[in-house]
């Protein structure tokens, strides 16, 4: 019989299981060239479905972080655009790209290990675009605009209006 | 000869020339089934380089967001992770991922049409998400923990250390 505890041990010493595979893959990624320090996995009934490294100069595609990667092909995986039930482990802290991707995925929970404060010391910073955010349009260093046009709400009157969407 | 309220004239009608075809194609994005009410067009130097519809529901992507799509695109039409002196027009202002893309990829100006008011007011609720980045990690509605690890800052090391990369 295996009691809380014994239980609660088990599930940490899995979570670690896990994260280490994420930075074993972060690792061969850099070691590899084929591109930054970082990796994710997904898993689902203590099975992993996906993995992902960081592949943005491999691909040419700046949205190609660990987590996104790993995301796209967990979704695959299922046949679906959501990650019910999944946990998503992280070599990293996730930028706010892949937290908003994470966001839209809606595992059941995160996992990281390093922190921003580590990666921006490796030249990563995260922080700089967290901050950004936060700021109003007029404030920022890529130039955003609010253009006024007429029709900028018919897209969204037509979804309303449409019956048989799929919601996401 | 052409003054500069001439000249500022022909940019904001170009301006609205491009931010009309996103909506247009917005419009037909949801008439067609494909997807929800956004999509977004990359410009370079007058012309249009790249396009992008959200995608989500039809190609299982939670990360094809129109703005992802369509930067994605002009990356591979300039193979490069950068887009260097490109515009982005988007029917709708980002949601915290793409905006977090759109930090990353670096367009010289983004320029969009309804705002998160309006999209809020459709169910797409990017506000929501802009809360949560800004949440300690402990108080996020997606639990998210940092798991201790002796070799969490290898990645980073060995990218450090490392001569020959490509930075990003």
């Amino acid at each position: 019989m295996i009691n809380f505890e014994t239980r609660k041990q088990n599930m940490e010493k899995s979570h670690t299981y896990y994260i280490e595979i994420a930075i074993e893959m972060a690792l061969e990624n850099v070691a590899s060239g084929k591109g930054g320090p970082f990796a994710a996995i997904i898993v689902k009934d203590g099975e992993i479905i996906a993995k992902g490294t960081n592949s943005v100069t491999q691909t040419m595609d700046p949205t190609a972080h660990a987590e996104i990667v790993a995301i796209r092909n967990a979704c695959k995986a299922l046949n679906s655009f959501q990650l019910d039930n999944c946990i998503l482990y992280s070599s990293c802290e996730p930028c706010p790209m892949c937290l908003g991707a994470i966001y839209w995925a809606r595992p059941k929970v995160v996992y990281f290990a390093a922190n921003n404060l580590d990666a921006a010391q490796a030249g990563f910073d995260d922080s700089f675009i967290y901050q950004e955010l936060s700021l109003p349009l007029e404030k920022r260093s890529i130039p955003t605009f609010q253009l006024n046009h007429l029709k900028h709400n018919k897209p969204f009157d037509l979804w309303v209006a449409e019956e048989n969407k799929i919601k996401y």
